[in-house]
């Protein structure tokens, strides 16, 4: 098969852009802020077409409820179709009303529970109004101190309420759950790993789904390895894509360690779960803290697209013959013979054939884009977390 | 209650102790060597027996195949009864076979497989010789080389290893499935964790169930959250209880984290899996590198016990009520009272009453055991790991 | 020597708390308030205050400039004194103006440096004003992508910042320079260990010292073999003690490893650097993101003294014995008795003996304090990191 | 400059390649072993004359005392010669002798640590015969429980001991002083960090020097900056260059993760340490436990080659003045622009220049050479660890 052959498995693949990687963000310690920040979601929005005119890559934009709550969703809907992508997931947010200081779908209090439960039912509002159909639930519920709460009590809860949204949802809907090593809280979260997401979702039904942020691991843990049991298991719903060196740093996807971003598509390319059919969303959540949040964008889908470009070049029937040979050298070297190969000019001569810039980092940089939202966006309040 | 009567929770309580720990162990730069150390199961389970008599809570000893395996099993289980215990579960190995070098039961070549697989009917024959019920199987196979073998052929070739050997064993027999981290391979382990043993054991069947090594997890790791997962799934089987700072170090449980075994026996308590009944197995599984053995395998019973006996301590109604008020310092200082509460006196108290000593390992020092074993067991071949 | 006798070494221990303990704090996701939290340095000050009167262990505020900036410090360092507590030591806060996006002592633009030198200059003037004699450094610089900068440039530049600043300093200050292993960057921060610390310290003079934060490290990094070595060598300047399960948790110190917090304190004691003649300042550094924050103070406090008390009850002879003797599992047992020793009713007594509550934490729910600021302390703006 | 004018940054380049690599190795659970394996020193040399004479890159063998004693080293020398490599540095072993369970320079027993000491002292007799001027010397000491052993005692002692072998040395030899983040010791080992190592570098004298093990350090730490940090302080002696995922996996150096290996590479050129000039001594260290050990040898030669020549070709310029604007996005997008170069065919092209084979795996295996060794080393123990 020629490399251009190969490549052919780019042609369905899509990359889901999050609405608040165009807003400010930070760490506890502080927001930066950038000229030309969006101040509302249609401004995010106009952002991430940016990012899809350039590449070709990435037709969706995930919303996030409420920082992206509007009057009415469906002038939301035309402007995106406007500006030639659509709505994508809609991600609740449970970590920002004071009611959820010890917790929101755990939480000991029936109250604060339903409260949390209703918010998953105007998200599925949005989610008719805006015809998105995957509902991700990201719970940053934990406790800070053992003993603090009940660690079982919470699951229970946990289940509870997760039954009462999965009961929402209409026919063509998902829940897409998602798992977290540590971090709103620092002594037991109530999902923090890939099983604990599991059994949540065989005990909710087939459309509930495990989401996989590539930064919500222990130390050294094996991502490509869970994705590969995720899938084996018929639970992989999607991907959080970002880097990381130390905790959820949330980094441009491929910055850190580009070979183990590889390593995930070489699984994913595997059972052709790069492939529209597969249902698996491939979704970025990242933070710009420091550096212009579009050109990092970019940049992130580029990566992304890169690591799969190499995967589907690995030459499969020479691995599978080193593999079944034990010759752990022969095959570790098919393996880093795709991950060596530059594809960059492959690539740049695709996106060519496909009307697009070859360099779309460079055609972003010429656009003159960054200059006139940040001499437009005057006044109002930039997006952000809070 | 009482403190004495809450003590009562360890009436039934027995801790299962490894007949390898008796033997040298060490790291892969050297096994140092102590004088007295058992040259035959038989010496393994006399050292084993010394830890019962003193401390009155190890009645059973877990047996290694081919470590352990005898001329005559009805022999070592008259052997084990008439120094006081008995033979507890049956570990396969499946890591000291120069076939093994790419995998045991996940290995491609089906010889290998076959091979991994007749071992365990073994190991089924040596458990009807004994009158042990679980079979504990660790799985050593891994991957050391991104590329070196398919993730997934390596998992679908387990399943079907897996269920060959559960279709094995009688009906009172349970297969016990442990998960490990990393060691001896290093890119990707077979079964990494807790989600893909609980996987399989939901594959095979309600009797295949889970083994959580102290030791086997990542860095950070939450690990009573794991136990009360896996007894919320009804699936903790048993235990391997140990310590460690960095690996799977194997240390004396409750040297490293004594409050992280502490958190540890308050979620085992709180759904009375302590008792006989929860059909938990407290196995240890250490290596006593460089520390008297025997000792050390006292200090590791009293560690549990003791971390066991200040769980029982605590006062549940008042945590409850803590945690219902949303008092996260008052919840937290109800568990600390209960560690911070010294329950050295009382478990002597109670060991006094029992008619054992009150300081075992004092007894122990006293006893001479050590001394008579080093003059005695001149000549032979010291156990250990190869 | 009796346990009585043994305690007279917390005689002269204190502990220094930090203003912002009692404000508002929490992290990226959400800043969770709590009635009552102070709006200014006095209120602070306040609140500090209640922890001396209730422990007798804490008679040093710690203030962070800009946050507590005041018009009149003399009125400040009165307003302490009244309270019963005076003005510790003073900490620079690198990390929230919008200059320092990408640095501050390293940026690459000396007109930042020259702006973050200033600020200390600031710093030295306030530590003049409030008596203050250490300006403790935490240099939150780095960087979120290879590449980003020349990590070698960043400590050149470094070097020189810090040569200015200590060039600044009176005769009886000193410097005290903090390393952390990551956050707020995440590729590298620009002193991310105490070897960096050390290195920069040396470079200084003698009255640069490191300071210890025991959140700020590497996973499985061992805390007290670094005190030791810094103590070996002369430069421990300060800790700022805390806990930590996963990453800069900043829960409260003794609540997640209370085991590595007593052998802390006895690398402490083996050479009487909780004595106020070894200059080891022991201050407190956490965030009570979601606890009632002078209670969290309380307990705080309490748990150092607690660590503190068992390790001066280490029986150091029978210790050094069985180490001279190669006695593993005795050794490990005579520091182990320490720790397993229920220290509390000795502790309350010498509480009592000195005037204060047996019970400090039941005295400040007693007290009602807690209700009486959250009824007067409404309107303004309560105080936070931001 | 044109790519071929950068790579002539290779031509002084050398790798010296440990002894210890062709024999076997494994894990604590098993060594498993391999047809061919070296029987002495001198097959040891024969195959790594292999590597250097494929790659042209390895000319210098590293030699472990005792494994590698001879009864004449002269020949040996001279064996080496004629294979085409020559002797480098010595390792010294304080591992493997009954006398070290409880440490060798550090034990508490003077008769212990004057052996170790005297080791050393034969090792500096190899190297006056062999012709070697480095001294590696990594020191395997710690301890398994908190209270073992006094830490800071240990460290005096290790002060000492460290003393009286530099004071051995001749004028023109250098000690190599490695620091190991955990292993054989599972609390704390001895020399567990680069700090502590320079700290007894600075101690000892200019000639004493760091030794970085790639695989010696916390989850997460940043390699390359310690890299740097080494360097600016003028004390990184030597690389001992492997890759791991956990811990001390001792894989194949750029297998795990191959951008991190440029990561240092990129300052290593910065300051032109890659010139036999700086002195810094490249070395493997690695063990092929399950895969072909000459094939392991060549492809980590090979793989450190690529980083370097991809470091080579970083645009310097280009780089500077990114970061000097604070363009985060472009600084970083130029390191990876020299990263995602494929650098093979510009490596095969310089090989073939200078009379080497185009592909050195592909040579190797065409050679036979494997099928060779096995056949005639028969009999004879296969040398490894022990």
């Amino acid at each position: 098969m020629s490399p251009q052959d190969a490549l052919r498995g780019l042609d369905g693949f899509t990359i889901e852009v999050p609405s608040w990687a165009y807003g400010n963000s930070g760490t506890r310690f502080k927001v930066f802020t950038t000229p030309g920040v969006p101040r509302d979601p249609f401004e995010k929005i106009a952002d991430a077409a940016q990012v899809h005119a350039l590449t070709g890559l990435a037709p969706r934009v995930s919303l996030h409820i409420p920082w992206d709550r509007v009057e009415d969703y469906q002038r939301l809907r035309v402007h995106a179709e406007e500006h030639g992508v659509r709505i994508g997931g809609i991600n609740s947010n449970l970590f920002q009303d004071e009611d959820y200081k010890l917790g929101s779908l755990t939480h000991a209090d029936p109250r604060v529970r339903d409260k949390a439960v209703a918010h998953h039912l105007d998200c599925v509002d949005v989610m008719r109004a805006t015809g998105s159909t995957d509902l991700k639930l990201w719970l940053p519920d934990g406790t800070n101190y053992a003993g603090q709460d009940s660690l079982r009590a919470r699951q229970d809860r946990l289940a509870e309420s997760l039954e009462r949204i999965y009961a929402a949802l209409d026919p063509d809907h998902r829940l897409l759950l998602e798992y977290k090593f540590f971090e709103p809280y620092f002594y037991a979260m109530d999902i923090p790993d890939w099983g604990t997401a599991l059994l949540h979702c065989q005990a909710l039904g087939q459309r509930a789904q495990v989401v996989l942020d590539t930064g919500h691991h222990a130390p050294g843990t094996n991502i490509e390895f869970i994705v590969m049991q995720l899938l084996r298991a018929g639970r992989l719903g999607a991907f959080d894509l970002n880097s990381r060196f130390y905790a959820d740093d949330d980094l441009i996807v491929g910055s850190a360690d580009p070979f183990q971003l590889f390593r995930v598509m070489v699984e994913i390319v595997a059972t052709d779960a790069h492939l529209p059919s597969s249902g698996v969303n491939f979704m970025l959540d990242q933070c710009h803290n420091i550096e212009d949040k579009v050109a990092g964008q970019i940049r992130s889908v580029l990566n992304v697209e890169q690591a799969l470009a190499k995967a589907l070049l690995l030459d499969a029937g020479a691995l599978a013959a080193a593999q079944a040979a034990g010759d752990v050298i022969g095959a570790h070297d098919v393996l880093m013979d795709a991950f060596h190969t530059d594809v960059r000019g492959l690539l740049a001569d695709r996106r060519e054939a496909r009307g697009l810039p070859r360099d779309p980092m460079a055609a972003y940089r010429a656009s003159g884009y960054a200059a006139r939202i940040a001499a437009e966006r005057v006044g109002g309040t930039q997006a952000g977390w809070a």
